[in-house]
């Protein structure tokens, strides 16, 4: 009989500067297009898993909270555990304990982080020896933008074209140390969980918007333009493509049927105000995901004028500055 | 010669429930789309011309301001000048003085009340004699949007395929009293003049955005559904299709280079109450034209829940509650 184990990881969030949005296979989780993110240094998931004889049941508690069986949370772990159990030919139950250091479910790639430790728990516990491409398509499997955290620095996901999945996954453009001055202010303007799920959200858009396809043609282009930026370290064509692919995602959310609408006050102000600030010669762009929090993108050059300038607006809640970061990693300290 | 003569108009701005936004033509102003709008009661222009031998140039007056050579404002007006005065055949100048009873150049169609205004007000200074059909075509050479302030209630803008644009013009659907019970309030959140004006941002939406022809083909649905609607007088699916067409338009004009955001703070606090009223039960739909004003869309029966809710709203500098109004008129008293 197989002995219980135990594993713990730390997955780091990220952010994507092409978005994906849109899935070809819900189940499988591809996505119909590919692309690109930075992994965020100081916003991470600590994740501990025991597998044992002793839980009849799986468990999952998240940041203190023990989820009960029927809630989306509980039943995505628990799904993303059979899978574990399959590929592994195991038939334990887990309990799963995981921390993040920043908002949960606000849109700030909690989910992609807790997929990415989980994904690399699991793997370290059951001893499946998969490597990080293997590790990607596992995390993938829990949330698809986990597949980009196995990996450090600048990160590319490919959609990929089979229908197994096989050729989705995540692969690294960049280390973390290659654009030294690359900096990410995080601002937090709701500790609030999000209304709209992203899974419920691009299912919606992928069904009801209009100009969907019109966004999976946009997407090619930037990711053609992002991985050029990041080749030739060109921060102003990052900028403007991450910015712009950031609203054409926003739009499409938009004109959904019915309407999904991240934004909040807050929200709206810093863009805004990043429209400003660039006017005045500050160079800065913003991103927001499927949620009202705005990433601000700048180099470390203007990271105090940008710091002194968002202390100014209303609203913001905290922020976070950060960097590129590390991908997923086996740590000694486990969370119970 | 000539005598010299003098008339005065009124003309009511109006709100599209399906948008228009964009040229094929810039110089006759013939729009990619047909547009459907709402002619409102107490938002209006009141407009005298005066042509005479008495000034070597002419001579423009808005809400008391005196526009100098060389404004947008005088050009556009001195153009609308010529091509009366190209009709009309006559080579006198005119004064022209014209005063909103709201907010000018913030986004609440004072060019379409004013353009129409004056289009009504030349037509009867120079004995042109023109029908409501032909006023609508003149009126369009000087603000798209003014085709429609010529007729009163539910007024449809029919695109026209011709190059010389004699099939683009205004028809009434319904008149003022069609629909008793059909309630507008503008919410007025801020009084400054928008940064983009509409011109110039249709103009770059043509040029730029990547799905503008989405854009086209959905608002041909929304035309067809929005007609629909206001046989059946179905509020509901006017409403729907109004808010879908708006965050339409802003989802285009967000994804153009640069992009184009017309939301302040107030917009967004209003959008995301009227998408929560209405999960309370309360019917209410928003509209947002090439400005931060947001219009509420209502029946009387919630005007006083809907007056009440705004009123806990921050940000709303003033709200006007009105209906549909009638069409452009002369009327004998001169404003100078």
């Amino acid at each position: 009989m197989q002995k219980p184990i135990k594993a713990s990881a730390i997955a780091n969030a990220n952010i994507a500067l092409v978005k994906y949005w849109g899935k070809r296979d819900k189940k499988l989780i591809l996505p119909n297009n590919s692309s690109v993110s930075v992994t965020l240094k100081d916003l991470h998931a600590h994740t501990t898993v025991d597998f044992s004889k002793n839980y009849d049941r799986d468990i999952f508690i998240l940041n203190r909270r023990e989820f009960r069986v029927g809630t989306e949370e509980y039943e995505y772990t628990e799904l993303f555990l059979s899978l574990i159990r399959k590929i592994a030919k195991s038939k334990l139950r887990a309990k799963v304990v995981s921390n993040n250091n920043f908002p949960t479910a606000a849109g700030l790639a909690s989910s992609a982080a807790g997929f990415a430790a989980l994904a690399a728990a699991t793997n370290e516990a059951l001893g499946l020896d998969l490597n990080k491409k293997k590790l990607s398509m596992l995390a993938r499997r829990g949330s698809g933008s986990a597949t980009r955290s196995i990996y450090s620095g600048f990160v590319k996901w490919r959609k990929g074209k089979k229908e197994d999945g096989t050729d989705s996954y995540a692969k690294q453009i960049a280390d973390a140390k290659y654009w030294p001055d690359f900096r990410i202010i995080v601002c937090i303007t709701t500790k609030e969980e999000k209304k709209i799920k992203s899974r419920a959200g691009m299912a919606q858009t992928v069904a009801t918007c209009p100009v969907y396809n019109g966004w999976l043609r946009a997407s090619k282009d930037d990711l053609k333009s992002i991985e050029r930026a990041i080749a030739k370290k060109d921060f102003t064509l990052l900028g403007k493509t991450a910015e712009r692919n950031c609203l054409k995602m926003h739009a499409i959310m938009m004109t959904t049927t019915p309407p999904i609408f991240y934004f909040n006050k807050p929200t709206i102000d810093v863009m805004q105000s990043v429209l400003e600030w660039r006017k005045e010669g500050i160079e800065c762009y913003f991103s927001i995901d499927a949620s009202p929090q705005v990433k601000i993108i700048c180099l470390e050059e203007n990271i105090k004028k940008v710091k002194e300038k968002c202390k100014h607006l209303k609203g913001i809640k905290k922020i976070i500055i950060t960097k590129p970061g590390e991908g997923v990693r086996i740590i000694k300290k486990h969370l119970f």
